[in-house]
């Protein structure tokens, strides 16, 4: 008999109904003989209805009251999921974060997880009743609930089969898994059987939304299988998140992604010496301003260029600091590009094949496409272009590495 | 120094601009230099809403799980509550009925309280936090969450007050306090400056629906003195319910009140022999049904009739109960008659005062009322009537007491 957990977003358990094929589809699992642990989320809209209402109250709310407030979600979500199992005649009960025994360190709004102790939902599969755990939300050591921020009921989820030692862990979502490139742009886009830890990790922070970095790094760092599947259609095979295993070392590219929501700073004419850099990327990281790429240009009578790349949405806000640190650094100016994307290929074959780099920069150029920027890390190459080349882009190198649809 | 508790019912938290209103309520309290302990309840239409989601998942939903989900209701208005106290500059947290240490027993739904250890809310008023309790909640031993059932949180802020050793308890709902009758149908209704806990008590379960008899009871039984009053006006005097004192004693009742809903079942023709009644009775309390008065008629040839009130709701049901137990009772046969009504007069000053009872039976024989039924306690006396003599029976002994508005 293997643990699963199962976990259910907002879509999933956006209405009564939907409540009712969740129930159903958890009672079949608990049938096929398995123990299941099932994760939800508050239902689709209620947290922001939620968000709204102490938006009303106060322009900043204080976050303790925030989760309290927000932790109402994932209760009611849960209550109404086990009524609906016992309903179906599967024994079921719900548990809050904290009594699912989900500690978190004391940063309301965005806690991390510190410890989990799940004795409370062992006792109810040793009974045969399935958990149905609250996600996103834990408890400080002052017995105060946190939630867990962005994507927090998929780290609940996989945060939990690693403290129950689960054979898998399940995550229901809106589509059926991981796939080589966006659906939407590229129309032969593939869906991904499997993909490594490190592959879905680079794929979540290039945009991905099907699961958060932070998750991906929690199963690798406890090796949880993860598969990511659609709760909309009966028998998704969705993606197994995994160890690479000899199959998949054979593949080079897993996929490609485009990320637009891109803006490149460049300060001009700094002198080249030790600590330039530090000055400048400290002052904008005590912003807490996310810097992608960061290219420093070979130097010419003593002075370079430097470049970094910032969410678009930060970029005026990143090109204020650079501005300030400008006498500091003897720098000339500091200029703003909008306008760029940045294409990326993702595979843990990339380390053992070489021209994987060379190939992409030969199918970019063989459509007249510039590089404005690269970067690299062991699977993933990433270029900065113009904007308006980034669907092409992404169809190019996606025809490139041969990843669509087999006939 | 004074500790304060202050209890606002679903109306007065029921949107945005009346949590600001009751927020600036409070912290003007705070400011007046008093500890302030605030208990909230839902906000209106908030568990109707839930307790609707529950029912279209199941009709008989599991009551550990509609505890878990009613929950919610309560913490929403804590949050926002805490944050709009912070937005007005008053420090403030909220506490679940969890956090603030109100331990019940194991009955969901209806559950009672245990026991109440408020070390967190000390500590908040300590350091000059005003802590937000969630009310109608309680935690039972396993740690589920648990709701003490209508009229819980007018509980959960009595036993904070008793636990806390808190000067007094305010009730804000609204209404101004408690009346010498319905206003509705006694236009010269007066609001009572004072009742007893025990005038609280029958007023009450007579269906003033102010304060529940479980709250009076609390409030009596730890000495805690209640204030009633209206969270919709400024400076609402209220009504104060404590022990009675010399100046109460001289009133002889307090307050009038009507219930049509009222039925009387009959059984006629029983034998007049011990054990009888308590066989009908014993029937009837095993089906959870409510008997009101209880009259036997004088015995007759060995044989009487007995006569008992249930509330009309409940009057099919208790007939079919009384008829099943006809043939153990060798009784002829067992009526039904609605169109009844109960007028009773409440007051403290009856134990010391003669001829009340009489009094009320000459005011309404006077209106050519006929009495069909007569109870007494010590500071009650009912009258089973004709409904359709309700109202006036209400207005005739109103004016017969001198209860009404002094010119």
């Amino acid at each position: 008999m293997s643990v699963i957990v199962q976990k259910y977003g907002g879509t999933s358990v956006g209405s009564i109904e939907r409540i009712r094929a969740v129930a159903a589809r958890v009672y079949r699992a608990k049938q096929a003989g398995h123990d299941v642990v099932v994760v939800v989320s508050a239902m689709a809209g209620e947290t922001d209805r939620l968000l709204g209402l102490a938006h009303e109250v106060s322009a900043l709310p204080d976050t303790r009251e925030l989760d309290m407030l927000l932790a109402t979600g994932e209760m009611v979500s849960i209550a109404l999921l086990a009524i609906a199992l016992k309903e179906a005649g599967c024994e079921a009960a719900s548990f809050t974060g904290t009594q699912g025994g989900i500690v978190t360190d004391e940063v309301h709004s965005r806690a991390r997880i510190k410890q989990i102790t799940p004795t409370r939902l062992q006792h109810a599969l040793h009974r045969g009743i399935v958990p149905v755990v609250a996600g996103f939300q834990g408890m400080n050591e002052t017995q105060d609930f946190t939630t867990l921020g962005r994507g927090g009921s998929d780290l609940s989820a996989v945060a939990l089969a690693a403290a129950l030692q689960a054979d898998v862990c399940e995550i229901y979502t809106d589509v059926d898994g991981v796939y080589s490139a966006d659906p939407n742009i590229v129309p032969d886009a593939r869906r991904l059987a499997r993909v490594s830890y490190d592959e879905m990790l680079e794929l979540a922070r290039l945009g991905a939304k099907v699961l958060q970095a932070r998750s991906v790094l929690f199963a690798k760092k406890y090796e949880v299988p993860v598969v990511v599947k659609s709760s909309l259609v009966e028998n998704s095979e969705g993606t197994l998140i995994t160890n690479p295993d000899q199959d998949m070392e054979q593949v080079v590219v897993a996929g490609v992604a485009v990320d637009k929501n891109q803006a490149k700073i460049t300060l001009t004419r700094l002198p080249d010496r030790p600590g330039i850099a530090a000055k400048l990327f400290g002052e904008i990281a005590r912003a807490n301003l996310v810097v992608d790429m960061i290219i420093q240009n070979a130097s010419e009578g003593g002075l370079t260029d430097i470049s970094f790349t910032v969410p678009r949405t930060e970029a005026e806000q990143a090109l204020q600091f650079a501005q300030k640190t400008l006498s500091d650094l003897e720098a000339e100016e500091a200029t703003l590009q909008t306008g760029i994307a940045k294409v990326s290929i993702v595979g843990v074959g990339m380390q053992s094949h070489s021209g994987v780099a060379s190939r992409m920069f030969e199918a970019l150029a063989a459509e007249n496409i510039n590089i404005l920027m690269i970067s690299t890390s062991e699977i993933k190459v990433s270029c900065i272009i113009q904007d308006r080349y980034a669907e092409l882009a992404l169809r190019t190198l996606h025809d490139a590495f041969e990843l669509g649809e087999r006939p």
